[in-house]
């Protein structure tokens, strides 16, 4: 008997039909002998409805009070599916955060899981019944509703796989399973049968949006085997896990898209030494996340910095850098929103010379033009402009995994 | 400084802007420098629309589900208000019942409150803040949902009321008051300043629907001085106290009317002694709640027994009868569901001669026919034709209260 968690997100149980297909998956789970603990979100937009039906009645609600009405979403969502299963005479309890002790700091609407108890959970195991936990959600030091922020759900179903020892995590998506690229943009991309947590990583945080990377991170810290899979389909899905087989076998393992990056240049600063220090000091002070950085090198005493932040970030970044204009020594600020950041990822590279330079072939032969590069030890990222992106994937694809 | 427990039912916070207009009241009761607790329903239909969501998923969906998807509904308002008070400059927090220590027995739907703690709020009252209180829910000793059942909110008030040892607990509804009658059948109705817990229970019992008399029972138990009001005038409402200074001076203090009501006649029993006492005993272990009675006199060796009970146990107190024909020995079963139960109030009716006189005298002048009579010590309770029901309420109204 294997202990499986599963995840289904909001568009897996939008509806009345919807929760009776994730029931039937449920069910069967159940059905082979498996103790069964599922982790849902709220359904379909009920988050976004939530989410305005506060700002009608304050346009800056309180993140206490905000996380205190959202999360009566996911408490639905366990209740209808825990009805929907005993409709199909399989025992099921729904508990929401604060009852499985889903233990968090307080920092409302970006809440960090401290501890899970899973005393409750484990209660009701021994019934044999299904646990249908809501994602999203825990409970502070003082007893007050938090939510987990971005990636919560799968973040909370990793978590309680964590404490549970659960021999697999099963995140339900509306995908099936992790590609060498977003199959909607690349018509050739591939299902990957296994990844690794790092690659899965890499991925995540270069934009592929199966899986949020806080999940992925906890996933590796724990060793807790994901799998990412479809809730509309019947298929395999792709293993998330320490080493994968084909490690060695493949030069990359996926290719990675983000739009939502905003490229800085600070055109004409003074050319002392630190001054590239200040100015990153002043950024992470002002809670900015900067990602690529170029600095040109110098035309006589002045230089440029180029680096690119998240797009969300645009306004507070340039507030801060206006504030301390004459300290930094600066001509002008160009913005540039129109850029795309597209990443070759993969374990395999770090041995196989060459990678780098076969990407850049083909995007020079698609004539794309690259503004910045950045380097890690498993992956590459060019910064080219965003309506070239989807372009520069498919000429990237095509040269690693062959033309379709 | 007084504290004071406020409670506003669905139609009061049904959108932003009915949220808007409480948060004025609370403001204003904060403002003239109390303490105060805020015990919300859900807004307008959300309980009925949860209903309806279980019941597409599962058409007999268990309590236990039910109570942790409804539980959801009082949340989001409390929530909201919370954010309306915010925008106001009035610091408030939300509590659901498990966070105030709102402690139930386990009867999901309609469970019966054991203890409330009160320390949360209590705390939170320290901190000087309005503290928003989820009603109609409570926790458990397993630690999960509960619901209140029919006039649970009015419950939470009151026990959270006593609880907090407040001084007041104000109801506030979309009537302004109690009156002598429904202002909507009868024109002249009056509204009444104070009333006693004793008549407030008869007329709540009788079919005057301003109060559920579980919160009235427990409003007497723990001395709690009520006060019914309108969230929507800014105007008086009326007492309900142990003691009221009219009470010497007047004869009756309301008229109520209650149509949900079954007329059941057992005719041709055999009259044998205990004959009675078996058919009560039998609708008694069939948990039938058996209203007014009249045996008439017998014919020989058999009589008629004629009863009420509410409309909604009428098939059950069918299929009882029918099941035990042979052993009682009755003819047939005639059932009347076109009857109303008019009746009279007053805690000075004891010590006034002449009351029942009175009324019966102007039903007889309004040509309506009394099918039963039943008395107690602050009441008569008449049964009519349905039909005409609001004109009996009307004539007796006349009689006791002048014409309008």
């Amino acid at each position: 008997m294997s202990l499986i968690v599963q995840k289904f997100g909001g568009s897996s149980v939008a509806n009345a039909e919807c929760i009776r297909r994730v029931a039937g998956i449920i069910a069967e789970t159940y059905q082979a002998g498996n103790e069964v603990v599922v982790i849902l979100s709220a359904q379909g937009d009920t988050t976004d409805e939530l989410i305005a039906k506060a700002k009608e009645i304050n346009p800056r609600p309180s993140k206490r009070e905000l996380d205190m009405l959202m999360a009566t979403g996911e408490q639905m969502s366990i209740s209808l599916m825990a009805m929907c299963l005993a409709g199909m005479g399989i025992s099921a309890v729904s508990l929401a955060g604060w009852q499985i002790g889903m233990k968090t700091n307080s920092h409302y609407g970006s809440a960090r899981i401290e501890r899970v108890t899973g005393e409750r959970i484990k209660k009701e195991l021994s019934r044999n019944r299904v646990v249908l936990v809501a994602g999203f959600q825990g409970v502070n030091p003082s007893g007050d509703i938090t939510t987990l922020g971005r990636g919560g759900s799968d973040t909370s179903a990793v978590a309680i796989a964590a404490a549970l020892h659960a021999n697999k995590c099963q995140i339900y998506t509306d995908v099936d399973g992790v590609y060498t690229a977003d199959p909607r943009k690349v018509p050739g991309a591939r299902k990957l049968d296994e990844i690794t947590y790092e690659e899965m990583l890499e991925l995540a945080s270069l934009g592929a949006q199966v899986l949020h990377n806080r999940s992925v991170e906890m996933a590796k810290k724990y060793h807790v085997q994901l799998e990412v899979l479809s809730s509309f389909k019947q298929l395999p899905g792709t293993l998330v896990k320490e080493v994968t087989k084909q490690v060695e076998q493949i030069e990359i393992t996926g290719i990675a898209k983000d739009t939502e990056t905003a490229l800085f240049a600070l055109v004409g600063l003074q050319d002392e030494p630190g001054k590239a220090f200040r100015v990153f000091r002043l950024l992470s002070n002002a809670k900015v996340n900067v990602d690529v950085i170029l600095q040109s090198i110098g035309r006589g005493s002045i230089k440029d910095i180029s680096f690119t932040v998240p797009k969300c970030d645009t306004e507070k970044t340039l507030a801060a850098l206006q504030e301390h204009k004459a300290a930094l020594g600066f001509d002008r600020i160009d913005v540039d929103t129109t850029v795309a950041k597209v990443s070759i990822v993969g374990a395999g590279m770090v041995s196989t010379p060459g990678v780098a330079a076969k990407m850049f072939e083909a995007l020079a032969d698609a004539k794309i033009n690259i503004n910045m590069i950045s380097t890690s030890e498993i992956n590459i990222s060019v910064l080219v402009n965003a309506e070239q992106a989807d372009r520069a994937m498919n000429a990237i694809h095509d040269k690693f995994f062959g033309e379709q």
